[in-house]
């Protein structure tokens, strides 16, 4: 099945009185909640080559959803332990671990995001850092 | 901390342009993301106990997100398997299973959306059914 | 199908030399490892309905699977913060907050089992208490 | 804290009459749980690259568990879909998908097991293969 066709079987569902800027905001949020509860609880530890392999793993994953242009990883290495010198000395992806940037296009409106723990308030925020209409 | 006091530390983050519509469905694509992604592979079976269970339990969960000012989970009785007289007979929850219903609310801006099974595509969608101002 | 020939089926697979005793253990290891990694991630707050909700869907979920006779999550209200007064006040379950108790029997071999955060190691065991052969 | 330290101070949690090979089938069905909840419900399609990257990432987060000495994840190619060419034709990693190898080492107890979808019974099935004590 074509792309356009999918598209306009899928619009019918969505309310008429929806922006593309709406439409586009709310496909975003849709993969940081998604990439977010996928990393959360996955073993991890302070190899470069483990953390590496786990971003990469992910982003790959999350590019396979609808509109994602693209998606960098970047778990917070000086909030991880483990050394695997001791069997039980490794952690877990947490939200004081993800730290991510996505890329999200629907239509002419692209959409930049992000993953971010903010430590001040204890809390792992997805916002949106530009929204803007491409040229073309 | 207060609660306006806290959103306005978190509002720095996003970009200024950004209207209360475009804010409210990004965060309404979050919680089904996350929903979404909660409840997949989670052991079921075809017991009304169990799956009222699962259901109340992911959604008192999802409520206590920002936001969110109702959620209702209804799995789809007629596409699970099991009945526990076999002990191999269960199933796992997977996008098939999975309609949702979910009210948002950021600032005035109240957001109705679906997590639905299009069977025609195979496809589990996320849309918004409703989006508008309340007066008050 | 019946539950015995499912069992015969599934027995070829299996080394012959493998005792009901390992087997049964084996089995309670997957169930735990289930368990906690379907637990990771959820929203959850103090409010002691939605952590009775949480506790309870996710028990019946594993109760789906082969060789649970029972399950009893406890997550632990003391590392929980999070009292929706403010949005963001909530938190997520972790390895700290999972406690649970776990009774598989495979045969006539009965195994109980809990995962327990172990406060010096800052670690998650999950551990066998009693092993037995049941009679009758 | 060294390895053997802290394998002793967990030690005192399990029933003392468990043998070293019923504890190694037990460290055994935790890994197998965990990978198997851990891939259920990741995006994906047929892209080898996203295919080989998911594999990875996974299998280095799994091997950062104690005992684990090898694990390769092999999704099964002919039970995804998706080409990209369509944004919404992509898959989700579910039990029909999931194949994967592991050998754990506790003590001398060596254990190679794994996870594959039995067809005839559309049930994914996790089996101990092989549990031997290594000489040396």
């Amino acid at each position: 099945m074509k792309k356009n066709n999918t598209e306009e079987k899928l619009k019918i569902h969505f309310t008429k009185d929806l922006t593309d800027k709406e439409r586009a905001t709310f496909e975003t949020g849709i993969k940081l909640g998604a990439l977010y509860h996928i990393l959360c609880g996955i073993p991890i530890n302070t190899n470069e080559n483990v953390i590496r392999s786990i971003e990469n793993g992910i982003e790959q994953a999350i590019s396979c959803q609808p509109y994602v242009k693209s998606v960098k990883i970047n778990l917070r290495r000086e909030n991880l332990k483990g050394i695997k010198e001791n069997e039980f000395d490794y952690d877990e992806i947490s939200g004081k671990t993800i730290e991510a940037d996505l890329v999200v296009q629907f239509r002419k409106v692209e959409v930049k995001a992000k993953i971010e723990w903010i430590k001040e308030l204890k809390y792992p925020l997805m916002y949106i850092s530009e929204l803007k209409v491409l040229e073309k």
